[in-house]
């Protein structure tokens, strides 16, 4: 058995991947390929419809939300963001807290004013900065909800006087949250959602329409959603790997169930990580992310026999992200327990043997 | 059996079904989807490397042009390419022959001044302007090759004193061209590339880098290319699917020899059009594209029974746009000859009955 702890890309159910696998040979009994199938069709448009009702059951979310698949991946909502919501020489409030922050930063200088209310890059964004103030005069307030390379997490939303836009792309769908305090929400789908090549954006339509910019169409929110998410032919078959991910999560219980799961893995290797000797997570506590958990060894040069040892007990990604070094082992909504268990045993074992 | 005649996303090769059929279960025998897994690994970056070689050698490029393969679809790039090129105040021409050139006018108005140069619009874009104009002071000449909506093609590459940027979506590898001329080419993937939810990109480095505008990261040919085009996470599974394609046409003895069978399957198609009865193609005949057949029948109530009788055979994708009316049948590289035979069978014996 392999154990994919992948970062992202990364593990999806494996009735997803039979079903997709199907799908790309007989989409839906049709005879033909979903990869040859029209998207102006009923049946491709109920794809793109199911999948949009069941993130709207799956998040809670009330009736000024719209849903979006838009091509791309997350790096693409870093500069669409700020195109439609951030008017030149108005300000947005961002705060800095990883690598994928500061890139979002970086893509919203090109638009407007960028306030960083805080960061913590001075300890390598190894927590969450607190007790910042965000401007009441800023055009809105963007986080990262998870920070998939540093391995922290805010598990509180934030108390902002302006709207709030949170990029969600590596613990959405893994935590019960009032996503309706979100103005605009987006995530890269290819780690809860389903695979690499399209956006998940979840935007509430009142705070759209109030720059003076000119937005190409296929940048503008508005267009997207007056078209049902079907500007232009749509990432078919990366939709309909969400649409598939999205039923399993459902019948899974939804997202309360998946939460339980997840608070169970993370513990299970945290509490292994904080009890054995040679390891050390590298983040504060409280800041500790369920989905990424990042940790280093005392002793730099067992990294590299640990590292073998998961290669021979057919573990993958679980070499840390060059910017930190050590280790990540990501615990999304599809892996199973029993690689927590697999990988937790290999520790303890490995610690034994030292 | 399914005769598949979609205008996009269309047929592809079944060797190219199965082959991705089973890396969405087991990706080249590493026990993981493709959908799971880590696009900066050796083995997807060699996936990247060989689908860009493999267009290099297709299309004879020579070392100025970059191959990139980058998110979204053609409406992607009727922003991109202007935001890339044409500066404020700066005019950039188009040709105005069907339904998508209009839009990626619309689009390059958002960036600076569009000229024109000749339309085809008075008579429905049934036919390819000739004899126009192209100024000397334009930052680049815009057209597309094949008019995929109004099955028009424009089969000489005009001679244009200033660089040549061209839409071939729906022609692109069906034809010997020489790509060399052009300055950047883009093309949706999903006729005869791969799958929706990418596109082929080439583009010539010496044209970058000359508007002052500032670009974003993701929207940034030069950035792409700096990265070999993993910029960011690509969309994998898409580009997967276009090795698969590419490699199916190189050893279906490359452009050159589609091109034949291209040939062979809209000259039947065409000639069985002219000869029998009641059906009309729309399009000038110097002008008909060998990529996409439009056609009306001289009696329109026999339109709705004809239909019904593609259908009884197992054809799908036959109908017309709706701007256009009728029929239209596509001949994209996939598309056996023994489908055309099918539909032309079906033809006469329809022609023959009435």
């Amino acid at each position: 058995m392999i154990h994919n702890f992948n970062a992202g890309p990364s593990i999806l159910p494996r009735e997803v991947f039979e079903e997709a696998s199907r799908a790309v040979l007989n989409f839906n009994g049709t005879g033909l390929s979903i990869l040859e199938f029209g998207h102006r069709t009923p049946l491709f448009e109920s794809v793109m419809q199911e999948a949009i009702q069941l993130v709207r059951e799956l998040m809670n979310l009330d009736d000024s939300k719209e849903v979006l698949f838009l091509h791309g991946g997350a790096s693409t909502q870093f500069f669409q963001v700020p195109m439609n919501l951030l008017d030149d020489g108005a300000t947005a409030a961002y705060l800095d807290c990883g690598i994928w922050g500061t890139k979002a930063i970086k893509e919203a200088k090109h638009f407007g004013q960028v306030d960083v209310v805080a960061s913590s890059k001075d300890r390598n964004y190894t927590y969450i900065p607190k007790g910042y103030h965000i401007p009441g005069n800023a055009s809105y307030f963007h986080y990262t909800t998870n920070n998939t390379v540093e391995g922290t997490e805010m598990h509180a939303i934030p108390d902002s006087p302006v709207p709030l836009v949170a990029d969600m792309s590596s613990d959405i769908l893994s935590r019960v949250m009032d996503f309706n305090r979100f103005s605009l929400i987006y995530a890269g789908a290819q780690k809860n959602i389903g695979a690499a090549g399209v956006n998940l954006v979840v935007v509430d339509r009142q705070i759209l329409g109030k720059t003076g910019r000119k937005i190409p169409s296929m940048m503008d929110y508005r267009q997207h959603i007056e078209s049902g998410s079907m500007l232009n032919t749509p990432p078919v078959f990366a939709v309909y790997v969400c649409l598939l991910t999205l039923r399993w999560l459902k019948n899974r219980g939804g997202v309360a169930a998946i939460e339980k799961e997840n608070i169970a893995k993370a513990e299970l290797l945290y509490r292994t990580l904080d009890e054995i000797p040679h390891f050390r997570p590298t983040v504060e506590k409280e800041d500790r992310s369920r989905m990424n958990v990042v940790f280093v060894m005392d002793e730099p040069s067992l990294e590299q026999e640990f590292l073998a040892a998961c290669k021979n007990a057919g573990m993958v990604g679980v070499k840390g992200h060059r910017s930190v070094g050590g280790f990540r082992v990501s615990l999304y909504n599809a892996l199973p327990l029993e690689s927590v268990v697999a990988i937790t045993d290999l520790m303890k074992d490995f610690a034994g043997r030292h």
